[in-house]
């Protein structure tokens, strides 16, 4: 039976390729968006939001409605206690994202809170790290069944 | 004369009872606005939301609508300046309310910056804190008259 | 049924009204007492000491006769784990009172370790917030029975 | 020829000259905007909001559309990483500013994690200091003529 | 010739058996004392007070009385620098013990700061530590002899 | 007119003269009385406890029958509030006194939280400093007068 | 054309499945070694030890045969800056590896300092995170022929 | 009526243009107080030193001498107590200045403690910020007329 | 029944005797092994090794062979989290050894991390302490038989 | 024989009774320095620096020429080594002097690193701490003729 | 009398010339070896190793054997108590040395805990820091003899 | 050709040989200076102050003249960012020396902020380590040659 997969985007990640390449590479979130729908083996909601609130909201959506849930909170990661409360409602299996490998970054941006709020997490492996996720996701769901 | 309240919830409070009732028990936010009207000796507004903007309106409505200001800021307790600085400038008595004791749980929610800007604190009575915490209240008003 | 509580009350707040009234105020321990026996709903202790040594056999003395306790440890709350130990053993419920609202003075008296001992903390609700300690505790014993 | 400026207001910022004068004085934000209309040499945009997402949203607007960015982040100065790297992404001369002199006020309200994003910081000159930034703010942009 | 050795416990310890038995089993301290009893080799004082006060005027007395000191400081062991004076200036050997492996518990009960004022500390190995503290006593007392 | 003078000691202190002398001297307690009983221009106590609580209910006595207050707090210097707590009631002049330089000491006995609360502090001048502390003292008095 | 890939293991890994099951699951190395080989593209080392200086010899060994580089540092994660250099000598990408979420585990277990010296990393995907690590090796491997 | 205004510059300023141009640029100290003389609106004292004593007699003799006083500390803004004293004694407007943006460089020129001490900060705004300063400072004189 | 006990010694012990006599004594680890066996009631093994990974695979060895474990960890006690990790997955009863008192010493050398993953902790006791050590953990084995 | 006395004061103190008077009142340095001439009992050098270097050279001819030191280091207290490097070279006695209470003021003004440097400490006692510091001096020297 | 020198050379140092040469330079370790041949007076051993417990081995092999002993910890200077217990033990004069200057890198290269167990430390000078240290080590012992 | 070698000397060190001589021995800076003079192969100067700002000066004016520096910067290492600043413009070699081992000795005296500034570092070889100072500054010279 196909698996619905939510992949949530945080602040800043919709000028993707045309900030600080030097860090992320030149690739737009539309281009990673059709890597993740042509890797896809079921349903899949694909969504970015420079809001808070509105990440909340879209993590209490997956609830109701994801078997799996993959989050690159972006700017949020370090700080936002609200995201962190959602991601530990969200039963299934959840992995976070981060294009850059946040650890060899500087200070502000090294530590995940939500780290320790989802299943697992995947860091530096650029852009192509989605198709990874999308692919552990499935992994993860497939060993539920 | 009767007195105006607004009793405001931060982000996730809208899953209270669906979410880590090992915590929260499993009343919902909708019976405790129960409990609260019917406890209530005047005007009384009950409202949630999931963004820190949107409650830095409502603190701000509050301001000009209300004599009384009870808040349950849940994840933006531990992190939030604009909802520290508005709470501040809220001139009438208010109390921060948390369901579960916060000072016993993890590193990430003991610490709410926002008891310094606050009248009085209560916390770890559980869903009915709340109608605690409206009793509290008028007391405080009716000492004021 | 009637419950038994005791309320104990830590080192200098025999002073009360004497002391520091931008803090405290004028109200002395003998008023307060006043106020919660005419609240009380059945046998009540009320009690202080200076002395760390004589809260503690205070505690245990209530975990032999009183169904709640509930404590201002006053300057006793930031370091004594003595009294964090002895309120640990008491097995109902504890509510922790502060007259002035804690987190808001000084770092020497922000941080009650005591807190994480106790199923409720109360702070910044003046001399009042004893009666509406002793509510919340009858609140919290008639939900149990 | 003319420069587009655009001057972006944190949180609560709606509430000045309605709030703790002792600090921010009783000049409303209206009254800054009438002076720097007056002061402006081209286009100018001066825009305030309490959401965070929003002021996001606001500077990426500003990079489509303006050659100098000035913000006073106000709350959000001491923890927002989106804003944080929101600005990263101007490439333009920025200013941050603050009405009041930040250093010299309490833990919580003193190290603008924003500052090290921006080319330049004004602090503490009061109202006028919208001015003197915007002053400094063409004269960054002249020399790069 | 017989060795007096003096044997002091500190705070709660006087509902050991009643108290946390996950953390410290059911045996009271009346079978400790009885098993130390059985095991001394010549006289033997065996006390407990919750008062730090008292647990000072203990330690004066054994500088007069005892060749050997065996302490179980239990709360007081974190905070209380009255005790470790008092231990410095007793200049036989005195070994500091603890039931539970106080290295393994929370922060609170952590770092026992009278551990630098001893000769030797034993801790985790339950309530028979005591028999073996007896035990290495009389060792360190026979090496001097 | 003769002004009255407590002279309060902490824990340990009965020892002086037989302990750790290369710190503290073989100077004893009663010595010490003696130089301030010769020194002193009006009524004198001079007392000593190992019992915290004994101390606060000292310095309340001290409140209603003394015009000046010097106290050695020894261990209690370090961590105790309710003696900071009693410390701060005392309205008039008071002298905080240590016989050994506490700045050139351990980790443990370097910072007295005491210090904030008194008028003065003299530390290091050896026995003696009791001497310069009672001068001292009786020149804050005559000041007021 | 093929690509040699080595997968270095660290301390404690060959206990891997009868160690600590709750938190590592019942799989053994032997088990994860075998669907590496079954997955693997090319030549492929896999290696085990407990000794620090010999993954060290086993890095440099990579570095003039592999490709890329796999590594589970286990224990040595958390301190081991000859590991840290000898992985910052290795040129091709390199991803570390672990089997939990170390960001969830205890302070001791939570910060790994290999992550600044690698490509990227993925956690708490268990066992099969192996097969997702090769998976994306390849991918990071063949962008760049 | 004209301000008298005294400009102060700490160590190494006089090595300004021929020193880590990436940093300052190429400007000297004389091409900017040529600057700030074109700019005086009156009296102007500009002055430089490389000692901590000579800028507090400089300090200490603007107190008599100037209305408002610009300072660039330079090195002594991270640790010199005597140069936060002296400013803290000129009573008039008093501007921190920094050439570069210190909040962007490293630990060691990232927190000026003088900036508790005075008006207002300026900082990153090039050598032109002395412009700007000037301005901002008669800017605040006017206003106290 | 017999109960087997490995006794695993750290690095540099093998100079025990030889080394800061000051501090440990000039008894040889030889003449410790010596009495270990005399007091030993079943078979003993007594091993040193000054290599990590080699007092990890004796550790594994233990688990295949010994019913109790002794551990003097010495310079590895402080940072070793393969070692913390292989004395973890031992399952029998395990006690930690210092022959001089590591609280009393330098920084370096007075938290050992081992701690938390042992049964129990000696230390201070000399080199007579693997005597004692030895006759304990005896007692927690036939404790469990 | 007549002791001879240093007295060095650091900087800013030549504006003493000019600055701050709530904390430092209204009396200058020269009728401190009249009341130290009267209470002379023999040679007297009272002198005033605002530079570190200069106060380290009146330190070491203090060192040629003086029995007792007394230095009221002010705002150098606090950072400056060279002082404290230079203090540690008189071998007489020395008391530093601080004329407000330093443990009572704001965080930079808390710590001085001097006192661990010198025989004792007065603070607080006001001006006429001089006076007592002089008196005290004479006791120390007294007492080692 | 020809003295006996023992060169220690720790992990990753047999990759020098190879690795990172913007900081190490492209010398050889047995370039190093070369030049410091040609340089000894008298027996010279000159080891590389990768594990710490060898490097142990080598420095208790130096007690026997060396009179002059100097070590380049590389990794392990930032964290191994055992290399450090081991140095402890050296009787003779030790230099430890570093080829870059370890204070001006990262923060887990800066800190190197085997300085306080050496007579001197020698960094920054390049690969012919050898060939200075050689010759102070000769200074060294020819002053002591 | 002749290089030109400028040695400068911190606070106190005109006091060498008189001071502390456990720490510094009894060689004076005169003596150290003829053992440069020896030494040096071409022009030299040695110079020594108590003032920093003088200090500064001597390091500026070595810019214009030296070729190479040698600097004790004594009690002035610890906290002198002028000295810092002033270091980082000279362009040529640069040397930090001290006489003692700084690493091992007070928290006060054991980080150097300079290190990071310099080309190398030599501490703990005694009075003599000037004299190897110049021999490896002649070489880092000629190696620039």
């Amino acid at each position: 039976m196909a698996h619905t997969i939510h992949i949530l985007n945080g602040p800043n990640l919709n000028k993707l390729g045309k900030r600080e390449p030097a860090i992320y590479g030149s690739i737009t979130l539309e281009t990673i968006e059709g890597w993740c729908r042509e890797a896809a083996k079921g349903p899949l909601e694909f969504k970015q939001s420079n809001h808070e609130g509105t990440l909340v909201d879209m993590i209490q959506q997956a609830e109701d409605e994801a078997d799996g849930l993959i989050i690159n909170p972006a700017g949020l990661s370090f700080q936002s206690v609200p995201l962190f409360d959602a991601l530990k409602i969200f039963a299934g299996p959840k992995i976070e994202l981060h294009i850059s490998n946040i650890h060899a970054r500087d200070e502000l941006h090294r530590h995940s809170i939500m780290s320790s709020a989802v299943t697992g997490v995947i860091c530096g492996l650029g852009a192509r790290g989605y198709v990874t996720a999308l692919a552990a996701m499935y992994d993860l769901l497939e060993a539920k069944d």
